[in-house]
């Protein structure tokens, strides 16, 4: 295995070839209940369509390891490369964001045909090299799928929660368990902790370095806040005091009339939710999901309690179960001491966006199989929504 | 016929059934060359998608006629008034403009279910109904109809010609007929001259009152403007000189970086544009179009001549060749003396835009058959270029 | 007199000297109420700074006149140029016209020094040259001043106006003027009718050339309309009926709220008015002002009446009184036949703004004495209010 | 002294009256070099007009303490509540931050009769209680009014640096002292580090708690970055490169033509600097100024180091010379273990702006003296270049 991606990613699992399969045809499994016209549009500039999931990660597997290491390989078609970057600024001009939704080609037929031809040149190529660095690579394509994986889940519901029809996902898809029980809060004594990754898996680059922090002792709640909590502060005005929000908490829900989660509607005095089944009764005992990072706070500060750090969050997690939600934490998305970002394209992947983004912990309902850890970092602008997030309260005393 | 309404449409054409199913089934063929996903998407507000139109104008029978005279009529679904509603403020809610390309659903496969369901109760309902108002408002939904297919060509070609794939619509829809010989200028002498429509068939409330205008003399050339001519304007650096151009252009040039036509693009030194047959060389000898007026006038200025008023057009039409290009004209859209709005909602269809756009006299290579006349008055904001408009000019002496 | 501008204003005034220094003397008296401070801000990009238009008229005589004719001209400082400039793009850079209230250089102290130098140098210059276009461009000078004195006055109000502490101009400026009795409509016959200007004395190029209309008969109001009429239509839900605005008119007044005419407050169930005497009781046989042309269209359809054309006002304006008021008409700004624009960066004058401008006849109470002609065409986009603007109303029959 | 306080404000210091005095004195002081003019403009949103510090700094003194403990009090003004609150939600409606410079009254005069009152009152009045609470809140007023001296002294270079003319403040305020030797690092051991403040004297409350932090070792430079060293990032092309920079700093630097510090000029080839004392040449080995954080961090990346964390910046300090330049640390704002807000209004003034903002530590040529400790936090957001900011390197190993 190359020295420079050695300091990168710690090994590479066994089974490759059936780990590049599974997840391949997995993404398409997610797409199997939509109509091609589901693929295309993009209602939010969050959001992109799903046939751009499709073929963007069909791209990277083209772009950073066909095109660069097998000398026979001939791309699919010249302009894809220019269609399906996302946001590598070191591989030249790309469609921007905005736009992605206004693309009706390549067609749906097209990029499945694109998917199948790199999948087969891939798997072809990966029984004739011995070259370490293109496993590696292999695998970081297989985690960047599985991401895009879950984004194909939160845009699908964006797309169909978002049209006046209302149309379902499926199902089967239960995006709320219930959870029973009283909230406990579970004390952390005050010491060094290790934070970060050290095993010998993959991981990324913004968990490293492993390293030393301080905390001050805490009590975590051991499970979410519940769609009945958030009610009770929604009853109780917090979306009209002030002094609950950040200055520019404030503005926001003011410009955009917010006074309610995602997905929320109430019809004739009682709320329902948008969920991949459809629209449904609130279930008032499943954690609440689809708050902004500005709402987890307000609903903390009138709770007179706050958000875990991801210190914290890390520190306690063996303590509780995870992996409904994404989980709000007060922590914002910093490099790790003595981190340092990949050389070339594959360095764009984290450092760059560690500015005005807060970090998220845990996993959720539509995160892929083995593809978060205890040490996984998340992190979206505080104003988002769109993605299974929910948050747990954390005391002093 | 109704009183009421004979102020407005002068009569109904003998065979309004074949009239109608044959406009029904053309909008569809002018759809035959799309792929599904075409039909969805809708890059700048001014364009729709296609299965928008398709709906949209099947709503339009639906709601006028089905709806509110035949008592029998079930609606096909009870959230498609939402849908496919355009801007008739007297219907109450609908999706914006901007969120139509947002929509994934309904499908186009239901669209087309759609088409079917209301043609087919309009089929019948026309052998049971003898009252005239149905047959006037008939009358109506076809010419919306045949607007709406102009549309649908203008809003295909920029769908496809603003992928970055640049597909082709298909290879027989030629858009530049190409003119030759040198253009002259026709007298047209001071008078007073009748404007507006005064005849027995069709027109639209805009045309009307005929009434009289008194006119000075002037010269008006029997072409359109040609790209060749106005290459020469750009080449003499017509778009950096601000004494030709509108404050407001000047403002709007500088802004959106506009220095060619619409599909023009300059490829190592030689001019190309997007046609419907693709991506072409530039013909020289065919009429410009997919300027805006500004572009028009700036031209016209750089000239020392002018464009004509949209009376001058009407009045000395019949002595030279038009319909190959909307043609731009001086006058602002505004209503001809003695105008008065139709009652209720069909009211909403021309007087409410009469404010801060231009007129334009002709018609295009886009214009379904028997949909213009030289009394039509066609009008679009001063910046519109996705239509195939161009100009002719005038000279006073 | 050259030739060329002889095409431009027809004459001179007798006393150009007297007439010059009195206007210019003028502007600064209208400011002698104001506070040094007032005259700095810029509250919307319409208004300029009362310094602005000190310094501006000042550069005017500077930039056109001295620096052009007088070798031996010394200018008053290197960077009034730029500062002062107003849209002239033929004279290169100069402070964009949002910034204009940014600007606390030159004080207000400075500026009129500017004036005195530049008076004066202008002064001594009249009694040295008799070259006839200096004497032309003096003429322009002036009334380009005349017309800044008004938008003074308008900007003062709208400064003051719009300030928490509302304060007054002073005590004696009557924007009010009652007007009794019934309004009675005037009959104009059908027929040919003669419009522009085509007297010896001064009129823009606007105005030219002289042409003639035909006018189908009308009747036109005698007198404007009043505040109590416009309270009538506020109190019958005018500003809630979708039907009566253009479809551009009802995004407006929701975007920005608008439900009463600007300077318009509802207090405890009473409406007051902010004029330059400031915040008094609303005089309800006042004609309305500060009103935009779609709530002068929006009335007028709520009555079943319109707004005269600019033609039809000017044909009939002999037989009413006016000046009250700068007067809506449903005219668009368009040039007259055979208009041409002056030669160089007079050119610049009012050519550039015939697009989606409304135009208004008249004049108002904070016209310059001797500033507008039965004439004059005065120009705005429809959405304008901080003029002193009203309307009056046309039947057909 | 009230024990809510208490744990807010640890101690008074000794001559309260005295300092509160000479604090309204210095205010005053700082405005002396200005022009009526200048203090009533508003070039960006940023910047308040000097007229507004001096009012809100005053308002602060009225409602917090006069209005609020003595019954005898009449207010100034009744209006100016509304005028010169800035922030505070829990007081009701004010003037949005946009349109602080739109506002010519009240006057300059008047805004210093105000001052000269509430000063007055609260000196009398400070001789009659000795309600701690009131000492406590007169305290804070004086620290508050000193963090406006540096906004006034930081606005008025922009108000003066960005006018065409380019006046200067004044010929003895010296932004740029300059720093001789080469830069060394020191070394800071692994360990843990107390931070925050834990003396008797005043601090803010987001100084609070004092708490733990576990550093790993780092080496940090004794000096800052100077214009010399960043004229090399510049001419090596770092504006260009966008592997260097955050994904949104590439944006905005490309948005807003970011190519150069604030007050930078290009002129023939050489670089200047508008300084306080006017247009000046640029003085390499003085600490560079007036550079966001996001060109901090780049330039960083470049050199292969990257910026402290305000816990390094704080454990360091001691060991080398700081105050010319606020320094930018990587160091998001959030809030410190235990933190929490003063109850009511003052609660609004640090907690809630605990996001999207980066800590600068330090001080600079336009801090008050006696204003910053080495616990101290200021916070601006990433793109914020108008105050004395610079920043200092740190290595790893």
């Amino acid at each position: 295995m190359s020295k420079s991606l050695c300091t990168f990613f710690m090994s590479i699992t066994k089974n490759l070839l059936a780990d590049f399969l599974e997840t391949r045809s997995h993404s398409e499994e997610i797409c199997a209940p939509l109509q091609t016209e589901d693929y295309v549009v993009q209602p939010i500039v969050d959001v992109s369509p799903p046939k751009w999931h499709l073929g963007h990660t069909t791209w990277f597997f083209e772009e950073f390891i066909l095109a660069k290491f097998n000398d026979n390989y001939k791309r699919f078609h010249s302009e894809y490369d220019f269609v399906f970057n996302s946001y590598y600024e070191s591989f030249g001009e790309r469609v921007v964001r905005t736009d992605r939704g206004n693309l009706s080609r390549p067609t749906v037929e097209e990029v499945y045909e694109y998917r199948d031809y790199v999948t087969g040149h891939l798997q072809s190529f990966m029984e004739e090299t011995d070259n370490p660095e293109v496993y590696d690579l292999i695998e970081i394509g297989i985690h960047h799928e599985k991401q895009h994986q879950e984004l194909l889940l939160t845009d699908i519901k964006y797309i169909l929660g978002n049209n006046p029809l209302l149309p379902k996902y499926n199902d089967t898809f239960n995006e709320n368990p219930v959870t029973y029980g009283k909230t406990k809060y579970l004390k952390i004594e005050e010491g060094i902790y290790d934070i970060g990754y050290s095993g010998e898996g993959f991981c990324y680059d913004n968990e490293q370095n492993n390293h030393k922090v301080f905390l001050h002792s805490f009590h975590i709640a051991d499970s979410l806040v519940t769609n009945r909590e958030y009610l009770e502060f929604i009853n109780a005005g917090g979306y009209n005091k002030p002094l609950l929000w950040h200055a520019e908490a404030w503005d926001w829900i003011g410009q955009n009339n917010i006074a309610l989660p995602l997905y929320w509607f109430k019809v004739d005095s009682e709320y329902k939710q948008y969920t991949m089944q459809g629209l449904k009764e609130l279930v008032l005992d499943a954690p609440l999901s689809h708050i902004s990072y500005y709402e987890a706070f307000a609903f903390a500060q009138w709770k007179g309690q706050r958000l875990p750090t991801e210190f914290e969050w890390e520190s306690a997690q063996h303590l509780f179960e995870w992996g409904s939600r994404w989980e709000w934490t007060e922590s914002a998305y910093l490099p790790y001491p003595g981190y340092s970002k990949a050389p070339g394209a594959l360095g764009e992947y984290n450092g760059k966006f560690m500015v005005n983004q807060k970090v998220l912990r845990g996993g959720s309902v539509a995160t892929s199989k083995h593809h978060t850890r205890s040490t996984y970092r998340n992190f979206f602008h505080p104003t988002l929504r769109w993605q299974f997030n929910g948050f747990r309260l954390v005391k002093d005393k």
